[in-house]
C-alpha cells in the first residue's frame, strides 16, 4: 500500500528565524497589517509503500531523522494521511 | 486576539519538483527504502492580529497571494489553529 506522509520541518522555537525576518519586512513593505511574527520551514510530502500506517510513519521518521531535518535547529511533526 | 495561522504552500502536482527528486536521490543514496516520490514546499507559521478566525484567514490568505506564494507554479492551504 502507498501512504502520502506529510512531513513539517520549522526552525526551533526558541532560535531566530532569519527568513522569517525576511518575510516580515517584505510585507510590512507592501503595507499589509496585522502580522506580528512569520516563521518559514518546509513541509514535505512523501509517498511511501508500507503494509501498514506505522510502519510508513516509521520509514518517514528515519528519512527525516537522516536527512529532511537538522536536529540542531529544527524541529518536525509527521501526519500520515 | 493573536490567531496562529498555518501555511502550506507546494508546488503545483502536474509540475516536476527538482527538490523533490533531489532529496529522492539524497534518500536512495542512504539506502532507505520505500519512498517512492518526494515533493518539498514551504510551511509558514503567521501570528496574526485579528478580531476573528475569518478576519486572520483573509490577513494570511492576502499576505500569502501577494507575497509568500507564487500563483504560476505553487498552491497554498491555510489553516488557523
Amino acid at each position: 500500500m502507498t501512504f502520502s506522509v506529510q512531513v513539517k520541518v520549522m526552525p526551533l522555537k526558541d532560535l531566530l528565524d532569519p527568513q522569517g525576518k525576511a518575510v516580515m519586512g517584505g510585507l510590512n513593505n507592501l503595507g499589509l497589517k496585522g502580522i506580528n511574527d512569520v516563521r518559514v520551514g518546509k513541509h514535505i510530502t512523501l509517498q511511501v509503500d508500507a503494509s501498514n500506517e506505522d510502519e510508513a510513519k516509521k520509514i518517514a521518521e528515519d528519512a527525516t531523522k537522516k536527512l529532511l531535518a537538522n536536529p540542531v535547529m529544527e524541529y518536525f511533526e509527521i501526519s500520515v494521511n
